[in-house]
């Protein structure tokens, strides 16, 4: 079976991770994997959500915002929050980035400060919701270095990296990182957010009008840890070889 | 290691499923699990949405919505729906309801109407939208019963029957069917919606604050298949002897 | 002339209360008079609304929360809050039912501390809105008893029942207790709120595109009186023969 | 029992109607009752509104809407519709003032159109909803004329006269017409809408925090009839001799 | 040129400012123009929103709002503010009023309250905002002059007049005071705000479809100077020969 | 005096105008002026606005969305239309966008379809509402081509050139192009929307709590002017030579 872009069964398309892609964030990075493009930026504010400060006192938060801008696809889409709610979508996607970050942070190091993650689609091609993690991942990481840096926090309150990918079964094949025109022909959809370390901190693995195997959600899984094996390689080169970063992979 | 209600770690809270529970809705389902009560109806309406009616004229629709009521949670809850947004949360469970039971479903046989699954959480102590789903699917097939009893579809639209349940790790010991107490403590949380005859429609294994091996994923799936084939009788026995159902469970 | 139904012109439709409907709120109350059913519940926060606490320090509040659930109706009606503001006819009601129990309160004696009357319509087969106030009295009643039993309060807060009933002219006839069938064929329409003395707390009676009389309005008078004894009895047998609740009827 | 302005109990305070206001509408009334002002305006639209066009066609419609703008209490009220919902207290008002218009109105007559009645409280001062019914008939007929004078109608819609009292028991007396003073300090609060013809359209009678009896509640009324007559008169003035005024008021 | 009511083009529309309209509000204008009428008033509340008090605490604040009722146009506009959100118009038309008047205000010498500005147009005929500004700043010289009588402030915080008017080219042709008949044919289209001085608090050139030059934006500016000083004299001789409202218009 | 990054009162900060920055909309241009960063796009729609269609059928319609994209700032700006309603100041310039862009089209050629501009600011130094209608140029102009290059059109619907520029006094001194740090300070701050051949498209000179005199008006129309040529010259060399664009700047 060939795919549509000549790519292996387990192949990522090609990923590129910019940093320092604006000036006004604690971190913006740039995350382009195939046509699908973010910008992923962590901005830090020095306060907490109220119901944070009430309930756990001295610890911090991390949250983050998605939202695919309408010049993002073809056609337009329109701009979410204009007219009406934001989409079911939207909602599940950025709680989705939230938890998967919060997984790895120790919110006591943090201390009460707020980083948010805003992920911005600038291009949607597929996998938009896996490719916010990994580049959210690589801002937060840098913020929390910047935090750092300013001697605001004495330990890094990352406990490892974290990355995610898409996978599914198209005509009876499973495949690694689709892109749209695979997306829609996917009988199984799963997304899977893992550590550096090969633990999972999510699956979530849906039968699009159809159903699957315990067979086939196995090799869905081995293609998946494959996947975020190759991204973690990509986060590490993006971050670069401080110390800092270094335990988060391990 | 004991559960704190006695349960064995693959033993579903007692489940009680009663049919005709009013009489406005082509199907109206009262289903309790354990201290978990859910009213899911099944109203038919010969239309569908204009979107449906553009893009695949002819076929019908199913979709979901889900309330927590406020009186089901001690402390009350707010209304959702009063001031500003529905949560993030209800989106994801509406939209996961309505997912699952159109897994099962062939739309064209359908025909151009809608049917509306109503999950009213009457109490709530843990596994609301697992519960839901289960008790849908029952509303979901005596409403297509009543469509073939009036002459109005020919053949059952439903494929197969779909039944959910909740699972977790809690203390390092993965368990079925977690109520509230340990759905607070567990680890990790896993949904998983199946179909009678044994395959996944969606799985969602979510670490909180933790993460997990594929061994704990693993036994998880073990569990859900089991509790899945439990409530899989319920469901029968609640929707009695007729032909009409019986395949749906092969 | 004959009803319907078959009943008196004077005769209410067959009324049952249950009581413990469910468990989490401090009183939950399943009401249904003949094929109206309704889930009235009362709810207990430790707290006031902020004007509350500004204006009146020290005093409690009684508030109402009315929902037409949308399998209550065949057709389905759509779930308000959903999409745009609640109707004028659902804050016209739950405003209806709030001032009419907080007319037997005393909130000097409720104390800072919030009851919340949930009325929750699972079918609808006409006076909605009467059978709420009638079902709420009996959870507010129990609400009352349950803080008098945990010692958070010393003297009972209810001064007297509150009970209501509609009452409508249909082809010239005065009639008590109208469902959806006689309510749209109704000339006059009226709700009667009283107390279990004999007192009036609202009348509110409209001609629908048409006009009555002083004689109209007198005998329609009359058949509500007639109504809400028969109510208070079935009232009072519902909350059994505790000294606490006997005052209220007397 | 001397009232604070010195006025008898069954005496309304003076009452001034200005027509033709403005010059944009069908009709455009300003009122003035004591030191309550509204602007009651009638606008002719030619078409209804869709579920009207679908259920009854041919048919015309007669809605209304009153806004008690900012600047008409001290302190300064807040502008409604800025932020979040209209109240539930503005949305009964202007569902009454659309109902009791209504009530008098040949919707066929009327023929497919439109009249919108704005009630603007320019000053606040107690009986904005009376005033508001009472000066927007006289809006009403006025563009029911202009329909005529326009050969757009044959016959006029209205079969006659709508007039308001709002009616109220302070410190144990009845009385007419309560302005804010009295009206905050009393404990039965009524408000009856009737025809010329001495006919009832609406009573709305409340215990604001009490009760009352059969006989309050009938002297109320005696005081009401009496107010409604009195009103009738200056309506009538207002309108003028022309004969398409005159059977409205017999 | 003839211009359609045979005005001069520097000529401004015939133009009434009455004071005391009501009675609530600190002060109360109404001011027609031509075929214009607004109701502006000035209500003053002794506080300060809560951001000017935490980043400048002890100065006062001055906010406008401006709405067109509906019955102001024939055909008759929807009432904003009932579904969905304001305008884009009225929010620039609001925002452009407050800014022009608290250009002219020293906030230190008001102290720390709120004066707001509503402006209600009952009808239109085009030059809405400009007339809303020459009418909003007659009532906020009184409205500070109330405040210097009750010994509330000391100084006069207002440092001199605001008066607006729009002008525009018609047919290539420029002229003053542009009603909507004039408006709706211009091609460009320019609202002017100038002190009693004679210098710009703004000024806003706008081509409909259209661009202008050089010259003719210096003659539009010619004949706004000329409206302006007309506008003064009319405000001068509203508030009357109080020595508190000399020294604003020099 | 001089200015804080070094310029000439009368020059641009550096300008850097990058076409076909993402491949989804018609045309997608990164802008830079100083530190101030906007992506402006332009996505084509075969359909118009259904008021558009119905009063003016054949013609096309230009349109722009604008936003603050949140990480544009530090600290961090809300994501608008999360919560409540979008700002005034978003929507006022988002029609100036929309208008001075019209400005330029000739409708009736575009025919029948809608152009729609997004300008997502990604980082903000001052200029953003400038510097969008300068990128929004080229890529409507951009769109154009694109739609001529398709057959879809027959002329260009452009008639010239649009850019946009702000002046502003600063400490008594008037200059070119002021980044934030200069806004912030001005006394005058205006905005010019120019043609490539000099005429005006719109003025707005607003008095920042201050006014300004004819003669400072007319020496930032000067800078202004100037500004706009230097803008022209940069749009340019970004669309290149091909003889489409041409005619626009002469």
């Amino acid at each position: 079976m060939q795919r549509h872009d000549g790519r292996e069964l387990d192949e990522l398309r090609p990923l590129l991770i910019t940093t320092d892609f604006t000036a006004s964030p604690a971190s913006s990075v740039l995350i382009r994997c195939g046509d699908t493009i973010l910008w992923c930026s962590a901005s830090i504010e020095e306060s907490v959500p109220r119901w944070m400060q009430r309930e756990e006192p001295g610890k911090g938060w991390v949250t983050a915002e998605y939202m695919m801008l309408p010049a993002s696809t073809t056609p337009r889409s329109n701009r979410e929050g204009r007219r009406g709610q934001i989409s079911g979508r939207t909602q599940e996607i950025q709680r989705l980035i939230g938890r998967s970050l919060r997984a790895a942070m120790n919110l006591n190091k943090l201390g009460p400060r707020t980083i948010t993650l805003d992920c911005e689609v600038l291009q949607a091609d597929g996998g938009t919701r896996t490719t916010a993690i990994t580049g959210a991942f690589v801002a937060l990481a840098q913020a929390c270095k910047r935090l750092k840096d300013q001697g605001l926090i004495e330990e890094n309150p990352l406990n490892f990296s974290v990355a995610a990918v898409s996978v599914g079964v198209v005509d009876g094949v499973a495949m690694l990182d689709l892109p749209y025109v695979e997306d829609v022909a996917a009988a199984v959809d799963m997304n899977v957010v893992m550590t550096g370390s090969g633990r999972f901190i999510e699956v979530q693995g849906t039968g699009e009008e159809a159903t699957y195997t315990q067979e086939e959600l196995d090799s869905l899984l081995v293609l998946a840890k494959k996947g975020i094996k190759d991204l973690n390689q990509i986060q590490r080169a993006a971050l670069g070889e401080d110390p800092f970063y270094a335990p988060l992979f391990e």
